[in-house]
């Protein structure tokens, strides 16, 4: 990507003064790069120096020298470090407002009032982006754009604004709640499905020959159990009140269903197994489009020939058309000839792309 | 689709004689269409004449009469009706071998064997295919290709053979388990998955404002629980033991972990979390490849300007480098001027793949 030229196009940066990046994870090094496209002053600390001095080749920033003055500090290490570094940082920059971007926020807060830290100049701060993948190798400028990036107002407005116009900075949606309102939240869409998955996921080894008949369903409900067991026992831990009052309430849930399956001739039973299924069908239809609003798209599926150049041949028409495609996926059977191609389109113009389509000759089904 | 061009190029159909396929739904229909490219004579009987006459109309077959002697009949209706209509097919066809194509296959047998029916001329199969969507009007004649396909080996090697030859016409993959096997083996890879989205998905009901941090493992955890409640209703009711058992397992492991998130500073608290994210791990990865064997792709990741026509020029690039695309998929974040596209590609081409994607210019991630 040509940095200089999205510099140029872009609006002066919001942030102030130097930032001081401590940790060049993925998040710390995406951070710096963020902020070094608007030309701001970064400062990278990294307690190994090799992980340091990939980061500053990256670009991310500079090497972090005693004589800084950070205006402004990001603590992006692991959850089970984070408090004390937060801690050290604030007494060594007594003068700087210090974040981080721990995935909990509440036991941390806790943490730094028994520590009685100075915390009008803690703004706790959890940027919802990542990866699968983590390290300064998979660090981007653009991780968080349009990420929610949310803001505790745990913190003084004053400090708040300050980690806000740094969210703003590198493009994502500042959101503003308190310590216990996120984690609460995060409790819900993150940390339940991802204990809900390895649960699900468990039961299948030793299974191979069931295996063979594994569709997509299962794939998608047990992706993020492949996710990193370490990192996850320190946030469901930190997070344990909210993950396990959910969890308890699907347990209930669960134990309903059970019940009703053990014996589905018992009175009632057929009606518990349906309106488990007709509860799961108004959640799903709760979560906002994947742009984040209650804007929903229009999917059209197209099949195509599973040959080289097809899609491409695809792709160009409806760049020809002048449809700007919102999501788009590929489904392929195994062994098939044919594939799906879901295109994810805005609703008002999903006619005209149906109709356009069907006559450049395309199959949609 | 040129469908002529396809059946020219087509070896012979296996399946010999006149097919009789009752309830022209999606799976119906689609079997028709597949057999009539081969050459099949196909009649269709449905008891709503509008449905029977749109399967006539897109040509899956032609309209049954009193006169037909087939010799194999494809029972393809919803699982509730399907014992009744099996055993009237085996009495008013006494010289036919009959199938069906239900997702739960053991109750269906002994329904079956109480009935007292000639179970030397029956076979219980499941075409594992299908689209969220249904009804005829979603019907394909490719949708089966690589799909396995289970052929109950509680039939007679004479039957088995008969659907095993329609399996191999419509492309499918034929699979031998016997009706407790398939049952075992879907409550596993499919029905398990259902009740677990779903579960989770309810919980998500009335959480609008937590809702905006969703990301896509929410979205990927809970697709499944926008499923039809009347058709799982029924099979979840059918083969309730086996899924009753393993959500029961399930239960017991959530209990472990529940019982540790509620006291997570007790003896062993840490370990029981890590274990099941671990157990997680291992069986994510115990499920094979998107094509159905143990073979992986690689994906490759190319973040693309998010305006019409970049995602052509990208798949443009692709096929004129003669690389065929296993899998692809779209990343799109909120808002985002960016998105990324993961495209999956054999393992023998990615380094070549990776090179000269680079070396036209493109962002790799």
């Amino acid at each position: 990507m040509n940095t200089l030229a999205s510099a140029q196009t872009r609006t002066a940066a919001r942030t102030q003064g130097t930032v001081r990046i401590v940790g060049t994870g993925l998040l710390g090094t995406s951070i710096g790069l963020a902020l070094r496209e608007l030309g701001v002053d970064v400062v990278l600390a990294n307690r190994s120096p090799s992980a340091l001095a990939l980061a500053v080749d990256y670009g991310a920033g500079r090497v972090a020298s005693p004589d800084d003055a950070p205006a402004l500090i990001v603590v992006a290490v692991s959850p089970d470090v984070t408090a004390a570094l937060v801690a050290e940082e604030l007494e060594a920059f007594p003068e700087a407002i210090v974040t981080d971007v721990a995935s909990v926020k509440l036991e941390l807060l806790n943490t730094l009032r028994e520590r009685g830290v100075d915390l009008d100049r803690y703004v706790g701060s959890h940027p919802m982006a990542g990866r699968e993948r983590g390290g300064a190798i998979m660090a981007r400028a653009d991780l968080f754009i349009g990420r929610p990036w949310v803001i505790s107002t745990d913190a003084t407005p004053q400090a708040q604004a300050r980690v806000e116009a740094l969210a703003l900075d590198v493009q994502a949606t500042p959101v503003r709640l308190s310590a216990a309102e996120h984690d609460q939240s995060v409790a819900l869409v993150s940390h339940l499905p991802q204990v809900v998955s390895s649960l699900l996921a468990a039961r299948l080894t030793g299974n191979e020959a069931a295996l063979r008949l594994a569709g997509q369903g299962l794939r998608d409900t047990t992706r993020i159990a492949a996710s990193d067991p370490e990192l996850w026992v320190q946030i469901l831990s930190a997070n344990h009140k909210p993950v396990a009052s959910l969890l308890s309430e699907l347990r209930d849930d669960l134990n309903d269903v059970l019940a009703a399956l053990e014996n589905p001739d018992a009175a009632g039973a057929q009606r518990q197994i349906a309106s488990t299924l007709a509860a799961g069908n108004r959640g799903a239809a709760s979560i906002p489009g994947k742009h984040g609003s209650a804007e929903l798209f229009t999917t059209i599926i197209v099949a195509i020939d599973d040959k080289p150049g097809e899609l491409a041949r695809l792709l160009t028409e409806i760049g020809e058309l002048g449809i700007n495609l919102e999501d788009m996926r590929m489904e392929h059977s195994p062994g098939a000839q044919v594939g799906f191609v879901e295109i994810a389109v805005l609703p008002s113009v999903a006619e005209h792309a149906t109709t356009d389509l069907i006559e450049r000759g395309w199959s949609l089904v």
